[in-house]
């Protein structure tokens, strides 16, 4: 932000910011994505591993190397300004969680690694597209999700209460309470799996059970009716003001004509 | 109702009434609210409640009895017009809940406590509307929930005669069946756990279960149709209605312009 | 309809008319079928049948003797007219099921008795909308179902082909191909209950099952989607050409209103 | 292509194309793929093989030749153009897969013939339509079926590093995991069959799978609202047009009677 450069930097500066926006750049960073995620997958495989492991290895450190040297170019290139994106961001945290040593009983650091592959929404702009779209309609759902969210605790809460004591397993803590409401309200074996056994012993467990199952149900239902609503009118909104305005102008300018032409007319005579 | 108040009451309960509507009051009560929930979170496990038991049942008792004053301000400072608004008698039945003394056999009323928490909805005007839209949507599907009653009461009566004799504990009574019923029309089990044993008996169940599959996911189905055409329909009335409005103005000025217009030029040349 | 009648008789068959269209005659059956619907509800309790059995089934005859007579009302009354309208003959095949006599081994008749609450659906109007809209749903979808009948039988004869020499309960004849199917279609314990033990046996049964759920699910969205698509363009539809229509005749009464000022404006200087 | 035919070849070909275009023919095709479809289900009948095996084997074989010559006869009328209309090829290549010789260890391809079936989707235009209609509806999706590739190529493969060495029968390779998370995402026993065995061992395994459910179910649901919205706007956007114009072509052509009458009325005064 300080503009302490020389020309000289400040020239290798803008000729960084120009590299890391040259079309052939990207496409050679999604190659390296894209053959990543490939050598990724062979890791997985332990005949691969056994026959090729330290190639695989080595393969893999290398994409590592030139996405630690892109985001250093584009942070370079961009200064500060690179953090401003929110889709740089997210490039710097993913090559970041690469760059965790991975000792031991820190294995799930490794398994992070494909969410390199996740870059690729981030180079290719219809993923990306996509994502945005998703990413928007989450805020008009806000409201929805909050009331779920209290629903859930309060659930949990009288499910604890109500069943833990005899079944630990599913309601024995808060936690354990709100992952089985989460399971009954996918519908997944909610019935045979968890309700019935539960009804054997609190016979009467049904009438916390099914109105949970029908008010979630409802709401994820409304959820999804608003998600509908939103884009149609987004997408009606816009198409429909493009069109009025096209006729609107097209009837004005006849109007307009027909003014004109009053006048025209109008005025000879009093000559 | 009758005004037999002193002036000095009635300024009391002016005072009331402009306590209870200030925002810091409320957005204290909000905060009880919330830390009432976390306490009786808290509540739920045997660990925390073996070293500070004591301290969390007093903390939720003080909290009720912020509570049970808050109401009394209310109550107080509005009077009957009090039960006139459906979310404070929704506050009032909770906080009542809270006050019956929960003898041992009463521990359901224990966990219904938690229902506090729902007092948010009442407080946090984003919340309230979410509610309100979704029990605005009720009336409208009246007819179809009735009609889904009657499918559920006859397809119950039918599976209790058919099933009902080799089958107790699924099919025994009709509160049975309609459990059942209810499960199968979720789809949980329908198959691998109820119908295939009941066909190893009857081999022709399945006319009766698929048939009543498709019906009551079909009426599912229109439900959700309905839901999204009404609130399609109701988004799209009131911008359609606005935007044309907008328009039909500025159509009818110009029109009434150009009116002027030749009357203006018109008249002239008749001097 | 050819009209043989002497007077007095069309007098008769004109008051019978009448008597059938009466709000109270229909109440009065509508009052009936429920209470019916609450006597068939008891006879499945074991214990009320053990104490008031031959009550319940007396009230169960004069409840249908009742309806007998409604019928024969309205036959009479219309002649047949009766049978044009498709909820006559509808309430006509529900009391003519109750009269076959149900000797042993057709039990399933007794079960069918309950089918008369059906009949409430005839009676109250709001619930014959309902049903009527589903019913005119579905012309608009026979192409999808028809298509769906295609895949169904494509995919049964293949799946008694390819796994019906080792899993004979599941796919072992057509009848239970197809059942397995609809039931895998609907999601039902399809992977842990059938795919993952045919897989055992056919390591590839994935690529028969995994399309299979894919197509069919996308043809069932698509179905979806049409019945939105449908019912949302014909409330628009109406709504839509309705505005219209009110703002064109503004537009044009004012566009009429402009022609004969000028028409009136431009003769008198003629003069 | 190389017009090298001499004119009764010419005659010839033209004959031909004829007669696959006459409607009588495409009946008489129609009428025998459905004939061949009742056939091949009868021979999944072990009783009905047993007694009338040959026949129907005899039968399957007159089927397959009148396709083979019906093809025949377009391939000749047509000529090279036969490739040109994608239904053709559809029935080209269902003919020529049950002309392979099904030896032995091939028993899949014998599965294979009642595809041909299917040609009655090429043969009936209602059906054609629906088909149509779907994968028209393909390519809109690719976006998110691209994404949905990603998440689940990068949740196979974490899955696979997670889980893979303790639960091999469900995570062991990438396949089984693509396999496994398929069924979750399908919400089949996901949590009773497989999350809760899992985080048996690892407890925290429900902060993979949760998130996972969560995020393949949005994007599902998303895909849902994107192809009614497209369906809808493409609905609307034809109809709207269509009464716009109507409605902009009174208007305009009121406009102009006005224009005129102006002028007209304006000129005499000038004599």
């Amino acid at each position: 932000m300080t503009d302490l450069s020389t020309p000289s930097q400040t020239s290798l500066r803008a000729r960084a910011a120009r590299l890391a926006d040259r079309p052939s750049f990207q496409n050679f960073i999604l190659a390296v994505i894209l053959f990543n995620a490939v050598i990724l997958g062979l890791e997985t495989s332990d005949e691969v591993m056994a026959q090729v492991g330290p190639l695989i290895l080595l393969l893999d450190k290398i994409c590592l190397g030139i996405f630690v040297i892109e985001i250093a170019i584009k942070l370079y290139g961009r200064g500060m300004d690179f953090f401003k994106r929110g889709w740089s961001i997210f490039d710097f945290v993913i090559v970041a969680i690469s760059l965790i040593p991975a000792t031991q009983g820190l294995s799930v650091l490794r398994a992070l690694r494909i969410l390199r592959l996740l870059r690729v929404v981030s180079v290719a702009p219809s993923l990306r597209r996509v994502v945005e779209g998703l990413v928007n309609a989450l805020p008009g759902m806000g409201s929805v999700f909050l009331l779920m969210g209290v629903i859930f605790y309060i659930a949990s809460v009288m499910a604890t209460k109500l069943f833990g004591a005899d079944f630990p397993q599913w309601f024995g803590t808060l936690g354990r309470s709100g992952y089985s409401l989460f399971q009954i309200m996918t519908l997944e074996s909610w019935s045979m799996g968890i309700v019935r056994p539960v009804m054997e012993v609190y016979p009467f467990a049904w009438m916390f059970f099914v109105p949970f199952i029908m008010v979630t149900t409802f709401a994820v239902v409304n959820l999804l009716v608003g998600l509908i609503v939103n884009s149609m009118q987004d997408a009606h909104h816009e198409e429909s003001n493009e069109q009025t305005n096209t006729y609107r102008d097209e009837v004005m300018s006849r109007l307009t004509d027909l003014e004109n032409l009053i006048k025209a007319q109008n005025t000879p005579p009093k000559r």
